[in-house]
């Protein structure tokens, strides 16, 4: 291809050059010729911010290219400003002035828009530059582009996704090798799966602020990251991936999102699938994200939801995004269609739904009747009910399982308080939400 | 949102007004601001071909738009062709006007691209124009899309995908309901998922043209119709799934490319995939495309294969995409992105694989190692070998069941021509290939 762009060059910053960084570079000098026939302009890399000049970098990147400078990679030669730092400062800074001088940004930060999503897309609106951000939820799955574009004349009536590629692959090795969370932490450690310090990711956090990101563009939503109910992996244990294989599902993390009309309905639980269910083979580190659209019906995206070179991909699909935006002088045109509203979200108290509970119960008579009455003064009717065995000690507690109808979470919730409260309960009650997807 | 559009509204000329276009009208009725905002620009159905001027519409579609004159359809105020009356011809002839008309074209009609695909996008790109065809390949999954811009920076490295919805269901039913193939199929016929005559579906033939319009992006391949290898699911029966079920799979008919290099190795047949594979679950009339990213590894998109709302949500989304194009003063930008050349494929003969193998024969001693020895004798070796039970009826052939180690499909069928000449024969042997995805 020997084109003649007749335009200007698009030119690039890269704030942050570690490996998603050095992944866009790369395949950047891989595929210029015919990213440029995409964009219809030249693509130049100028500036690449870093912290540390003497860091090494892939080969591709250019001693030239590098700056500590943020006001020299925010400068004025600079129209795209790729993000690929993370965390929330200076990131959010640098976001600030960069709209504020009109470049247009790609980022794959997700804690930030999570935190401050809404606030930029507006700030991005007033000052008619793109904002885009695929990489910022499931690494290499074209989830953003999907709603921003596929489903533009569709509604989402619900999201069902596993985002979290660490708790994916904690349950899977828990399922599949019959280890304990421990060791299959400590596995998803070994593999650099998992952080040293787990919490974000294992407490379900990780997974809540994408789905808050999704619910911008999937809902349309406006929502405070304090308001989304989360629970993470961490109580889950082999007697419960047991249990849920006898009734015929799988245990998956889910970050769930159904659209209830004026309200929308948030959380982040592991929850009960059917083992043939669509997400039931979505394994290991994979992520997977469901939809049902009003139009569309059902459709499933799966993908890595990271590592370096899945993000990297998407990012570059971005840079061609808005590349292309600001060569044909129209930059912020798909961020204006973000429209986004505060909308109320559903208490999980009126949530229904059938549930999976487990009572470990001293192994006595009566102790069955005890907690199907209780169940049944909060209108939790039973609809399968399962004592496997008898305690092999002497003493040892026996697990009773039960699987509710449909029934309110709230009502759930007080049978459940006032069966903590029975002698025959040796701890908590376990409670996880069935999802017939 | 009360926007002044300052530029030409574009303009839009359906061709066809069946259960797809109808949708698309609906679809682009209600949410006629909304997509707008995204395109820049007022968007106007101007006329609708038809072949019957008396027929009922959609209530959305306005008599005033209805004609039967191609000429007035693709009149010079129309931008915008958006095909959705299928078949080879007259559509054929109405694209080639519209191009050299320098009108952006959307379609859905897989047949016409599947023999013509190279063509015709080479005259759009020579015009100028857009060709658009989302809905084409897996109605409402957005795989054109993820090909063309998700994956921008990344070559695709394999392909397998369900993309015959009424297979998918036959399959799906003869797995889970134990029926067989003529009673799943009349079932299908009920529920309108079948045609009346089911060929192109059953004998692969439509799963494969989709394939060769997937391979013009996916792979940068140009490939004639008649050159891609096709097996149907006719042959499959009870105790296929029976066996295949034993050995840890289940039954999917596939559509499979696989980049080689220089050359491209393209098939569609029945195959045996692990039971705990993404696609194992992807069941009834679903559709779902699994690539492999050289650097995005795996993705998945699932949907709806066809169904008229899935498709026309597809068609509205490309139809903002060449509006905005053509809005922005660079229509033809997309589509001149599409690579294509004439790429060798793999013959089947060459290709490896691990192979399922099923012989009905005479209960007799001897032929297991008869089987055996000629499959040694071509190099081909054994991984499990199956007998299960007795002949229930004097003289009622028993199956043996054998899977095979990777071996070159050449050499396995030579060895099958020997064992199809043995006395102990009953019927054709039966090889279905094994992926493992």
């Amino acid at each position: 291809m020997d084109k003649v762009f007749i335009k200007f060059p698009v030119r690039i910053a890269l704030l942050g050059c570690g490996t998603v960084g050095g992944g866009v570079i790369r395949l950047i000098e891989e595929n210029r010729e015919y990213l440029q026939s995409r964009v219809g302009a030249q693509l130049e890399i100028v500036h690449v911010l870093v912290r540390d000049m003497e860091k090494d970098r892939v080969p591709e990147c250019r001693r030239e290219w590098i700056t500590t400078d943020p006001d020299v990679a925010l400068g004025d030669d600079v129209d795209v400003v790729v993000e690929v730092m993370g965390g929330e400062e200076p990131a959010r800074s640098y976001f600030e002035r960069a709209i504020e001088r009109g470049k247009c940004i790609v980022t794959a930060n997700k804690l930030l828009l999570a935190k401050h999503g809404p606030e930029l897309v507006e700030r991005a609106i007033e000052r008619g530059v793109d904002l885009a951000f695929e990489a910022s939820v499931g690494g290499g799955i074209p989830v953003i582009r999907t709603l921003r574009e596929a489903l533009t004349s569709d509604w989402v009536e619900t999201v069902h996704a596993i985002l979290n590629g660490t708790n994916n692959y904690i349950l899977t090795r828990m399922r599949d090798a019959g280890v304990s969370f421990e060791t299959a932490l400590a596995e998803a450690q070994a593999k650099g799966y998992a952080e040293s310090d787990p919490t974000l990711d294992v407490s379900g956090h990780d997974a809540m602020q994408k789905l808050v990101v999704l619910s911008m563009l999937a809902f349309g939503a406006k929502v405070p990251l304090s308001d989304v109910p989360v629970e993470g992996i961490t109580e889950i244990d082999q007697l419960d991936f047991h249990f849920a294989d006898r009734f015929g599902y799988t245990i998956k993390h889910l970050a769930i999102g159904r659209d209830e009309g004026e309200r929308l309905s948030l959380r982040v639980h592991p929850a009960l699938i059917p083992k043939s269910s669509v997400l039931a083979n979505i394994d290991g580190v994979l992520n997977g994200v469901f939809l049902r659209g009003r139009a569309l019906g059902p459709c499933l995206l799966v993908g890595q939801g990271a590592g370096d070179m899945p993000t990297a991909v998407s990012v570059v699909a971005d840079i061609v995004d808005v590349a292309r935006s600001k060569i044909e002088g129209e930059p912020g045109l798909s961020t204006r269609a973000i429209q986004m509203k505060v909308r109320p979200l559903v208490p999980p108290s009126e949530t229904t739904a059938r549930y999976y509970l487990r009572f470990d119960v001293d192994d006595a008579p009566g102790v069955l009747g005890r907690i199907a009455s209780i169940l049944g003064e909060q209108g939790v009717s039973i609809e399968q009910m399962m004592q496997e065995g008898r305690a092999l000690d002497a003493g040892a507690p026996v697990p009773v399982l039960i699987i509710t109808h449909e029934c309110l979470e709230g009502r759930l919730g007080l049978a459940l308080s006032a069966i903590s409260r029975e002698q025959f309960l040796r701890g908590k009650p376990r409670l996880l939400r069935i999802e017939e997807i």
